[in-house]
């Protein structure tokens, strides 16, 4: 497609200037936070702040006008008001940029002024070349690229592909993937979606060889024919999951007070992302959930489940949330169950049937292993679930975080010998504290390939539209 | 009712043995991790460590027996094997002991020979006036009476009774339900049910003036009739939230291997829950939202709603959670809309219809309070959802989170003024980092008397429920 050389170069700029940098460091100064974000984040190419007024900022000489940067300017960002935007562009295209990320707001969302504006620039755009991401948004977030609005994020590269057209919701789906092991190759905040537009980015993300799999936050589509065609096309190679923003009517009418989208019915919608072969999710947690799943789940060949893990309370409800998302847990066979029933000796209050609730603290020796082994190569079940209510278990004593860590060694040991679906639930972590010690076991899981979940019903649920994905290629 | 006053006497002891402990720092060690937690929970009573071998541990003198030990003794923690059970439960009953709490498992959840002890056990209970709490459970925290079995649950107590067939849950809905501000009267995990069980425990709290508000989880009930009528009783004149474990069929089967019950089907569940009047809740985090409702949230008049907050993405989210929850956002009048809009001047990428994304850095003035003011007291309006995703606006700046808190005093302010309900979303915490930060803000929160909630949707869902409980009575 012709389009793609015009979009790699948006993602890989050479060069960035800030149009709209004020000299204070306050939080009224968002070109300021983005070119500080920019440089914390360590782009390589030159960064350009630009103001009218010059001067320095953040050790970096301010330029009056793009005009004045002495190099090319591959990537502007603009956080100047809207009234300067259509004069900003047309400096764009006399500059050579590639594309100009509108921080701005008060196009189409605040009504029929700004819609008449954002036509004006949409039409700009198109005469001169210069692409518009936005307006009222963040844009792009290219690690390999060494470009970022949060300077917190992977600096990593990875194989998944993000639209979303929320600031603010990309940057909780970034961190919250980001925290369970996904690593991106392109992620765009598009907002208004005035010039380049979700069908533009998926269309993309179909020829990109960078990415494999595809997630979208979408509040309405500009083109419902071709969104259609675009996500059938790209579902048929890359898994993609969809939320819709604004799927009921309330929901639409803040959506179109939030990037001008006109949402179609929920409906419409539904049929059009289910006949397209799509994923469709319901919430920001079940989209990272089916990101994470697309990423390190491998599909089971069936729906017979073993859980194994801590806590008689959290198998109970464990398997519950198993039989709701229709999985079943079929009772180990006698000869498994007398092994691991000899293996703990007279410590009883364990629930070894299926769901296993197997004694922690016997969980780090060769016995163990043999035991894992022996559960995760009967062929009555099709994947494994290692749920871990890290706060209850371990933590209290370094004794316990060290048999806690000789355990993963022996999960891992076995899921590799005998390669059967593994995935992992960390749940209940009700505090900070449990949240943070739970990060480094989130870190490992994900180092080692495994799917890390927070509860086993978002863990099910996504398991199960996974298979249902596979099954109706 | 007579099992008053022993039951008080379960929940305020003066003096405790654990019996069974260990001398040696393992976690194979039950016995002192339970001590140890007493111990730093600073019980004021007597506490006294038995173990045949005596010896000291954790600076105490350990006791060779029961009977050896000086002063009066009320409660009993059991951490010995099972066969010695019989006769230590003799052995309290000579000593006078109220209560034996029984960690000890391997009764009813391990099939035929362990329920036959397990009846004995009842029997001896019954006949000798002990009470048994138990076996397969943690027992008693009580803060009141300085009695925990772990050491980091609230010292201060509260209006909350919690009975909890699950050691672990029991663990996870004391941390989740603090971190948000609920405090407790008396908690109990009492696992097997083998004498004190969940109808007497709801009785007690039917009477208990120190309890107003009940949560349950529960994996099968001894009693059906009892049971009914028993929480017909209860939610009457106190509201009472109830988690089923093990509805599903599979679920039913784990908790026949963890706590031995027989739960009937989710039918004849759902109806009897129904019935009495108790709000029916499907999982850890919706059990605890409720408590968290039942406690701070005022009940709303109706069902329309303004959201105030931070996000555009977010506040779309939200709005399609509280319709799907059956709640309205109606569009502010025109006058308040003014008003916002000429509060923000040219700070666009705002939403003001209602939800309202007001910019968070405009929020700390007296304009800003004034605004609140008329949102708050629009007539229009039954209730306030303040939504905040902590992480994405505050703390990368220290002036941003100057803005926060006073944002904050604005709206406890106007909240004072108005007694419009209000109930805080503290949403979209991805990270160990977000949690942290958010823990703070929680306590906060909570100790202004607010409701604060971890989604939209949970919000929502938990007051749905607390209005259609009120509609019912």
């Amino acid at each position: 497609m012709a389009k793609k050389p015009a979009f790699d170069l948006i993602f890989n700029p050479k060069s960035i200037a800030v149009v709209g940098v004020g000299l204070s460091p306050t939080i009224f100064n968002s070109g300021k936070l983005f070119l500080d974000n920019i440089l914390e984040f360590a782009f390589k190419g030159n960064v350009y702040p630009i103001n009218p007024r010059g001067g320095e900022v953040s050790g970096l000489k301010v330029y009056t006008d793009l005009g004045e940067v002495p190099g090319p300017v591959d990537y502007v960002i603009s956080c100047i008001p809207a009234a300067g935007v259509l004069q900003l562009v047309s400096e764009c295209a006399a500059k050579g940029v590639k594309a100009v990320c509108l921080y701005t707001a008060g196009f189409s969302e605040i009504g029929r002024e700004g819609r008449k504006l954002e036509e004006e620039v949409r039409h700009l755009a198109r005469r001169s070349g210069v692409r518009v991401i936005g307006p009222n948004c963040m844009g792009v977030y290219s690690p390999k690229a060494g470009l970022s609005f949060c300077a917190d994020f992977p600096k990593e590269t990875g194989r998944v592909g993000l639209i979303c057209q929320s600031g603010g919701n990309t940057i909780y789906l970034v961190r919250a993937a980001a925290e369970r092991g996904i690593r991106f190759s392109k992620v765009v905040s598009y907002g208004n979606a005035c010039d380049v537009d979700e069908s533009d980015l998926l269309e993309y993300f179909l020829e990109d060889d960078e990415t494999d799999i595809v997630g979208a936050y979408i509040e309405g589509v500009k083109d419902g024919p071709r969104f259609r065609r675009v996500l059938r096309d790209l579902s048929a190679v890359k898994p993609v999951a969809v939320l819709k923003g604004g799927w009921t009517e309330a929901g639409a009418g803040a959506a179109a007070s939030h990037t001008g989208s006109l949402a179609g019915s929920d409906q419409v919608w539904e049929a059009a992302v289910e006949q397209a072969g799509a994923v469709r999710v319901d919430s920001l947690d079940e989209l990272v959930d089916m990101l994470v799943t697309f990423q390190f789940a491998p599909v089971p060949q069936g729906r017979r489940v073993a859980i194994f893990g801590v806590g008689g309370g959290a198998s109970v409800t464990s398997t519950d949330d198993c039989a709701a998302a229709g999985f079943s847990l079929p009772s180990l066979p006698q000869d498994i169950r007398d092994a691991l029933m000899s293996a703990i000796g007279d410590e009883a209050g364990t629930i070894l049937r299926n769901p296993i609730d197997f004694p922690p603290m016997l969980s780090s020796n060769d016995l163990y292993r043999d035991l894992l082994r022996r559960v995760f190569s009967w062929e009555g079940i099709d994947l494994v679930l290692f749920q871990v209510p890290l706060r209850g278990i371990v933590l209290t004593l370094p004794v316990a975080q060290a048999i806690f860590d000789a355990q993963i060694d022996n999960i891992l040991t076995v899921r590799d010998e005998c390669r059967k679906p593994l995935a992992v639930i960390m749940h209940y972590l009700a505090t900070g504290e449990g949240w943070q010690a739970a990060s480094a076991y989130h870190q490992r899981f994900a180092g080692a390939g495994l799917p890390v979940y927070l509860s086993t019903l978002g863990a099910m649920k996504a398991i199960d539209r996974y298979m249902r994905y596979q099954q109706s290629r």
